[in-house]
């Protein structure tokens, strides 16, 4: 544990997805403080990170916004409220002190000491899906990346097999392949493999992927991973292949020095499940008139929480966050009641968002 | 009872305020097809009724928007799903049939024939605020009138007093007064009667009203209505003034022959207090999975409901609407579940919504 003095706060908000941010501002308008935790390394949740740039059309009153567009306006909405955000680090303890104060620490030996806890953690943190194929992992890092791309100079002169078929897979093929036969460190061979001949990216990019094949730049192979390919070096075992299972039921062998994996985000629910909580299929059950959990003081709100009826949609987790908000209120300050306000008319309010004096 | 053939539905909903109008948006998606009945002669309820032009602040995603901003894009998001919208008018009956659906008629005797029933009234319907003052009833309509202008004939040659503190009470005031002294048929004396002398206006309305307090063609008169002066005619009693308290303790009459008053706009429960239904505080108790009433296909949402934790705010309005639509579709296609699908991925959706062919 590390020994830094915790944050004190009155609201720790794990999670900046767009639920997790709008708990933000409706903490704010109950005058209430927040820090906010994301493993990702910038806020947006789910929204951001599988569909920035795909439009959503049942936010209330928002006929059409891209996941990135709502976060935006998210953002700008909870802004008054200026809350800590601690990005790139997940929570790894969470525990009840003896004043019924939460001790929470991060993978970054960040510490809080929070009134509430608001688990808005969504399905859990996004990692990339990685390849499940015997032997693999012990190149992975060095041999094998997953969502990432090495430096050009780890490429230079190698055969390089990219894996996927979206845009984040097809950008990653055009950069190598557009490098190859140019004076700059570059792979010496550019490979994209992919289960069918037909790629998810912007129509320019598909142009420049489209070109570079007919210059021979780079390779377009069709199939299945099904095995690998390995050679023992004095250095120790070395990855030479990915063997490809394809349509025609032929099997060959694709041969590389690296292998760049592009298969998207899959949620891990991370040490989320080891805090103890009562959990249902991987969900915590909550009250619907409060969303507090069956722990005083500690909420689950969006995707991460159970009740009757539960709809896992982004509305719902707005009135979720707004519910569990006034719970929050009166938990922290017990003296004084609260009442519901509107923010068309509460001079309160509107000087807590900072548009009156 | 009307005996037009009644408009069959699958959902018939009542009040067309911001969470009447999502309402239809949500039922929409699962593929239900709506009629809307409002008593105001426009969609946006409290919202366009209150405060058209005042910022709401707390809608997820929407910083800032004004009532009549909010109702706009509500509107919009709608649109593809095209209801059958009947202005101006109540739900002055309501019945289960045997087969169970609802025979609902309005008092422009308007029938419909419903599977489900959404009622999002707000709290009621809204009605011209009154002046309470003992014998004033009989002349409504002829020399008193709320919320209305008489044709300018009518108050040709007249003393008319208006009474109110805001926009509508200074407009009234502005336009009968701008009139006097000239050739337009208009009235005699024009006096403007307030508790304060404070109005809420636009600042070129208050310069308006200042210039013609200044040229003498309007005076404006403080105090509170305490009662009324009549005189009996051959025609019958007639309203001759208004007597007014004044903040230094006097009184005095205020001769007039018509009175203007704009008092605002106050709820009124309607019909809807008559139909038999279980209410708590002229509130409909709910499930708050499904919020249905007691009945089934009866739903209610928006500030006319009651569940636990219930705070009457838009947004949670639109939760509640969300929740109630995918239960109405499992009323009435209880053949097929009710499956969750997303406006980002969902080609019947997407279909639905009319953005994919």
């Amino acid at each position: 544990m590390s020994t830094a003095l915790p944050i004190e706060t009155d609201a720790l908000v794990i999670g900046a997805g767009p639920v997790g941010l709008f708990q933000v501002f409706q903490l704010g308008l109950q005058g209430l403080r927040a820090q906010v935790v994301d493993t990702l390394p910038e806020a947006g949740g789910q929204c951001l990170a599988l569909y920035p740039d795909k439009p959503i059309y049942d936010i209330p009153g928002i006929p059409r916004c891209t996941g990135r567009e709502l976060v935006a306006q998210l953002l700008t909405q909870l802004a008054p409220f200026a809350p800590g955000f601690h990005f790139g680090q997940e929570i790894c303890q969470l525990q009840k002190q003896a004043d019924g104060r939460w001790l929470a620490e991060t993978t970054a030996s960040r510490r809080f000491l929070a009134r509430t806890v608001f688990i808005a953690a969504g399905v859990g943190a996004f990692v990339p899906r990685t390849l499940r194929i015997d032997g693999l992992a012990p190149f992975e890092g060095r041999q094998v990346h997953y969502n990432a791309m090495p430096d050009a100079g780890l490429l230079a002169g190698q055969k390089v097999l990219i894996m996927g078929g979206d845009a984040s897979a097809v950008q990653a093929a055009v950069t190598l392949a557009s490098a190859v036969q140019t004076s700059e460190p570059a792979p010496r061979q550019v490979t994209l493999l992919h289960r069918k001949d037909a790629f998810e990216a912007e129509p320019n990019l598909l142009h420049q992927l489209q070109q570079l094949r007919q210059s021979g730049q780079l390779r377009v192979q069709l199939g299945q991973p099904i095995g690998i390919q390995t050679h023992a070096t004095p250095q120790g075992e070395r990855l030479t292949g990915l063997q490809v299972a394809t349509d025609e039921d032929t099997e060959h062998t694709l041969p590389l020095d690296s292998l760049l994996a592009y298969l998207g985000l899959s949620p891990r629910l991370g040490p989320l499940a080891h805090w103890g909580l009562a959990m249902e299929r991987k969900l915590l059950s909550v009250d619907p008139a409060t969303f507090s959990t069956a722990e005083p003081g500690l909420f689950a709100v969006g995707d991460i929480n159970h009740y009757p009826g539960k709809r896992k949609l982004i509305l719902c987790g707005f009135h979720e966050a707004t519910l569990a908000a006034f719970a929050a209120a009166a938990l922290v300050h017990p003296e004084q009641p609260v009442r519901l306000q509107y923010t068309t008319t509460s001079t309160l309010l509107q000087q807590r968002l900072g548009v009156t004096p």
